[in-house]
């Protein structure tokens, strides 16, 4: 069985993930929630609800499958196939009701990262990828998705979630790159990788990462061309300092800049 | 007439200019454009798509209103009614293909902001306000929009479009209260101000704002019960250093730090 076969999995898992997770965002416009009071932490419930439904059916489907989630901890880690799973990724973004979060469904096959999906509810986007091509599907169809090449630092666009996320040698390093470039955005968390996957934005560089942040999305900016390691030019699997570029090229010059 | 009648025009001012943007959002993504080469800006042909065509109905429906326009200049500034158009706010978000800019319809009555829509068109989002109401509409149904009252800065989510928009003292004023703040969130443009009105985010705090960035949001952030001025405590019609927030204490409160 190869790892293009889950790709159907993968869509009913975001499905189902997305049914559980969408009603929590933005409640504080729901006049029903109110009533709830201060205890009620929508992003916390909604992370819950989104990695249980995703792990029964996992385990229900693939029992011999290990899991590693945000809430539930790890399961059977050692197993061939192990599902990666961060019910939403951005929850910051999330609780400012913005719609840069997602759902990351990622599967690695003896511990590298095979399949992984971007599943964005609110605007009703997957981003899907295994690492020898990735598509987007939304509400206009579907396409496949490539990264964009032939663009030098001084005409890319680069991004991470926060400048804030980066200090001492980190900060330098990020800050030697961002002044090189001709445009820096903030606060796009999973999306940011998934618009580089689409050729928007050109390079992503962030720290800090757990691997449920980056084993989804390394099989996208693959499968669209582009290139993701460690700072350290790693695989990206176990999360840390990470650095993605659309084209091959690009992602040598900026690791070179990022450890100069 | 009163400003509350331009509702339904603004409505359609709104889907006429969807309709000219929408098609160059994420051109790069879409095979058949990228024969068009490297002259092809996305981002100009859509702000111009999208300015002409408002100010084409504008002028044929109300032709003694004066118009303000990023792309085509003014007219008639000292009429009654002026027209004040950003066809897309944030084009730093739309080529990086984020949905967080938005198409800023704004209409003055004697220079004072007093109606106004964020449209959305990517995510179907219709925010309005005339200063004592503020509604938003959107695939999921119709909510007014109500700001969050009651949130100390301790607790607050603070916003801007990025940090680098600041420089100087007014980089100092900012970083007081991000650091008095919870959490700060970057890279929103106009959506961080519906999203204040929507009362999920608690401060915005921007520099350097035209006339469009902000008259089309005011009468949102006012209609949801929040404040917005300028960082003197004027009216933010004329653009400038603004701030925002949800709760009129937690303005008065920002404002003092900004100015201490």
């Amino acid at each position: 069985m190869t790892a293009v076969d889950f790709a159907a999995f993968v869509d009913d898992l975001a499905t189902l993930s997305g049914k559980a997770i969408l009603p929590f965002f933005r409640t504080t416009m729901a006049a029903a929630d109110k009533s709830r009071g201060g205890v009620f932490d929508p992003v916390t419930e909604a992370d819950r609800a989104g990695e249980a439904a995703m792990r029964q059916m996992i385990k229900r489907t693939f029992p011999s499958h290990g899991i590693v989630g945000e809430e539930y901890g790890d399961e059977r880690t050692d197993a061939e196939f192990v599902w990666v799973l961060d019910p939403i990724d951005g929850t910051k973004a999330f609780i400012s009701g913005l719609p840069t979060w997602g759902t990351l469904i990622g599967l690695t096959r003896n511990g590298e990262p095979c399949y992984g999906m971007m599943h964005q509810p609110f605007t009703r986007e997957r981003f899907a990828g295994d690492g020898g091509e990735a598509k987007w599907r939304g509400p206009t169809g579907e396409r496949v998705l490539r990264s964009r090449t032939g663009v030098s630092l001084a005409d890319a666009t680069i991004s991470c979630t926060t400048p804030r996320m980066f200090e001492g040698a980190e900060l330098e390093s990020f800050e030697r790159v961002e002044k090189e470039a001709r445009l820096a955005r903030f606060g796009c968390d999973c999306y940011a990788y998934c618009m580089l996957a689409a050729g928007l934005i050109d390079v992503v560089i962030e720290t800090s990462l757990k691997p449920y942040d980056i084993v989804a999305l390394a099989p996208i900016i693959q499968g669209a061309g582009g290139v993701v390691t460690t700072w350290s030019g790693e695989s990206p699997a176990k999360g840390g300092a990470v650095v993605a570029a659309g084209d091959p090229r690009l992602h040598e010059q900026v690791l070179r800049l990022l450890n100069a």
